[in-house]
């Protein structure tokens, strides 16, 4: 029964059942963390012959560069021809970098600070505020780096087929303070959604008022697929190639790492661009560093063979997820879904689902389930500066609990959802 | 014979007869290369091991943290307890980072031109030019940071115990846009020398005119020693220490990393300095990753066990550095000393000799050395802005060069060095 169609009674009544349950599960003094979107344990289990593979191996590059020595700025070719396969792109245009994608793109937005880019005035040296569009919800990380460096972001909705594109022209077009875009384009975080068709060839028909406007495209998510039938699966319009079409080269930074793909933390992370950019980038690249870690990408490219290679172990690891996703979906669905109190997505890949309660609930619904010991992202996360204009989007990341411990924590969370639901609609009421 | 001394007919002759060995040398198309300071084959091929230590562990780290997974911004903690007896600082006050010291050194400049230091104005915001003290000769890639940035270099004279104090003081208490120096303390880049207890006591003692004034204390060769037995081997006074008894807790950041202690590009890096330097670095590298390569972390801890692996591994470098750092220095000994055409230091660790020729000589070297097929670091480049006042300093880089090839380079140059001081000779008498 619909929790809004419920006489004021029904609902009393509803609300009290609800405490007691709750007051149960405080009892139980759960330890349980569905707040960050980290592989599981047997995700990682899977990668454990990463460290085998160079145990008799010379590290030797394929062109005769001793990985165990420095140099080779921009990453040997066999890691180059890896990556670039994932991320779509030709293997002129990448660079590799060490261990983290946000560290690329931490390092992109510092540039442009002191540096601007490829030629443009220094952002710190200009009068008034560089702006960055934020496609809402996303990713907390991404508007960290922009708040820490005094950039001014501005929300744009999503929908099912990307942002709100009418918006970012208008923004982008108008204002030469916009300088940048956060996109998680494919299997968006949190909401698991695509861009598409339309929208990417948008972006690459952007006019920007900014010369060094660029689009910060966080592939994050390029072959994490939850499904193996290409029917089942997400494609989206490669943005280089869309960019250069419409006349835009160097209008495009594309990120992604093996984070997610073998040990976060101890992947391979790369950028890739026009030639412009790359050659812009790597002038910088070589005041900041001799070169990453060669030998960590001789270990991925033995690891994998190929991109094939890859392709196949994402597999395994959509082979674990898969039921994850299942238990968070099908719960929602059973419990939440006939109450009529929240909305969800249902991703086809990615790491985290995007559920939207009644406006004014989510600070609520991650507070109980808090002191349920229940940890999820904080409520607001989603959005720049934690602000959550309706307090209804809460990201869930159902990828790092073990099945009980996911089965427990999603118990938890519908019933703290229909208590901050039922006590939202009282308040309301009253 | 001293060149100075030779009559004119004497050194025509000298002349003729080296410029036919030169043109003799030539004709051989060498391709040899004394320019940068790595770590030759068999240095490498002792931290082979390095690759099957990790084989069957479960990388887990004491304190039970998955290596393999997201988190543990600062380093965990056998890597902290193992880099931090490397550079001698207690344990809470290091970061360890990702494969490059370089890049840690880079990032603190950024850092302090975007975002201040420890609350100071960001370096971009000030009017007026930052300016940094250049203890010269010096190491070219710290001169090519702080010139990125547009940091004003400021040439500070080394003796052979240290930058002139007397200097660094004044610029240091009376100009508040002086904001670091950049220091190679023990072993320096490329002399070879240790600080003396007076020069790191003075430093300590530094009364800095602006707040945000900053030692880079780049702490490379601290275990680099040629000999084993400690008489033979340079001890530095431990500056963090120093600088808290002097009253100046916050004024140095130590950098070190075993870039040359297991596989420059593939190793582990740090940096330490004050709990309040520590927690500032904290905030900012929060943004910028999630954490650097843990499995590398852990991968040097098992390799080397402790700190006592570590220095036994560190005479296995000097056992195979002593013969070519001896080759280098008999060859001056022998051809060259009798000539009095130039001066060089001896050094006891590191990886490099300063070579000192006559004013105006050293260009010349580089250039009659790179023509006959022998690459030696470009003749300035010790120097900020590549610019050596008195064009008289090469670093010489024993390390890298296979005995064989060592020796033949080290012919080649003694001859290049002849020729061009005879040149030079006769054009002051013409």
């Amino acid at each position: 029964m619909l929790y809004k169609t419920m006489s004021d009674e029904e609902l009393f009544n509803e609300r009290e059942k609800l405490t007691k349950e709750y007051d149960e599960i405080c009892a139980k003094n759960l330890q349980l963390d569905m707040s960050r979107g980290k592989p599981n344990t047997a995700q990682l289990d899977i990668s454990m012959g990463m460290m085998k593979g160079l145990a008799d191996s010379p590290l030797v590059g394929e062109d005769g560069v001793d990985c165990r020595n420095y140099g080779t700025l921009d990453g040997i070719i066999e890691a180059k021809r890896l990556l670039s396969a994932m991320i779509e792109c030709p293997i002129d245009n990448i660079i590799i970098y060490g261990n983290s994608s946000l560290n690329v793109m931490y390092d992109t937005v510092s540039r442009s600070m002191t540096h601007g880019v490829c030629g443009s005035t220094p952002w710190m040296k200009l009068d008034g505020t560089v702006k960055f569009l934020c496609p809402v919800p996303g990713y907390d990380r991404h508007f960290a780096i922009t708040e820490f460096f005094g950039i001014e972001m501005i929300n744009i909705p999503m929908d099912s087929n990307g942002p709100d594109m009418d918006l970012v022209e208008k923004y982008v077009s108008s204002d030469p303070m916009v300088k940048g875009i956060w996109c998680v384009p494919k299997y968006s975080n949190p909401s698991g959604i695509t861009y598409s068709d339309e929208v990417v060839r948008r972006f690459a028909a952007l006019k920007p008022a900014a010369e060094d406007f660029r689009i910060y495209w966080d592939n994050a998510y390029c072959i994490h697929h939850l499904f193996d039938e290409p029917e089942n699966q997400d494609h989206i319009l490669e943005i280089l190639d869309e960019c250069a079409k419409a006349g835009n080269p160097d209008m495009v930074y594309k990120f992604c790492s093996t984070s997610k793909v073998t040990f976060p933390g101890s992947g391979i992370a790369a950028v890739a661009a026009s030639k412009k950019n790359i050659d812009f980038i790597k002038k910088q690249l070589t005041i900041q560093t001799i070169g990453h870690d060669k030998v960590n990408q001789l270990r991925h490219v033995k690891f994998f063979g190929g991109f094939d290679g890859m392709t196949e172990h994402m597999k395994r690891h959509a082979a674990i997820l898969r039921p994850k996703f299942k238990t968070v979906l099908d719960t929602l669905e059973t419990e939440i879904a006939p109450l009529g109190i929240a909305e969800w997505t249902n991703p086809r890949g990615g790491y985290f689902i995007s559920l939207n309660t009644m406006d004014g609930c989510a600070k609520r619904v991650v507070e109980l389930c808090k002191n349920a010991g229940v940890k999820l992202t904080g409520a607001g996360a989603t959005y720049p500066y934690g602000k959550d204009p309706h307090d209804s989007n809460i990201r869930i990341a159902p990828t790092y609990p073990e099945s009980d411990e996911l089965k427990a924590a999603c118990g938890v969370l519908v019933t703290c959802l229909k208590l901050a639901s039922a006590e939202k609609l009282i308040a309301e009421r009253s």
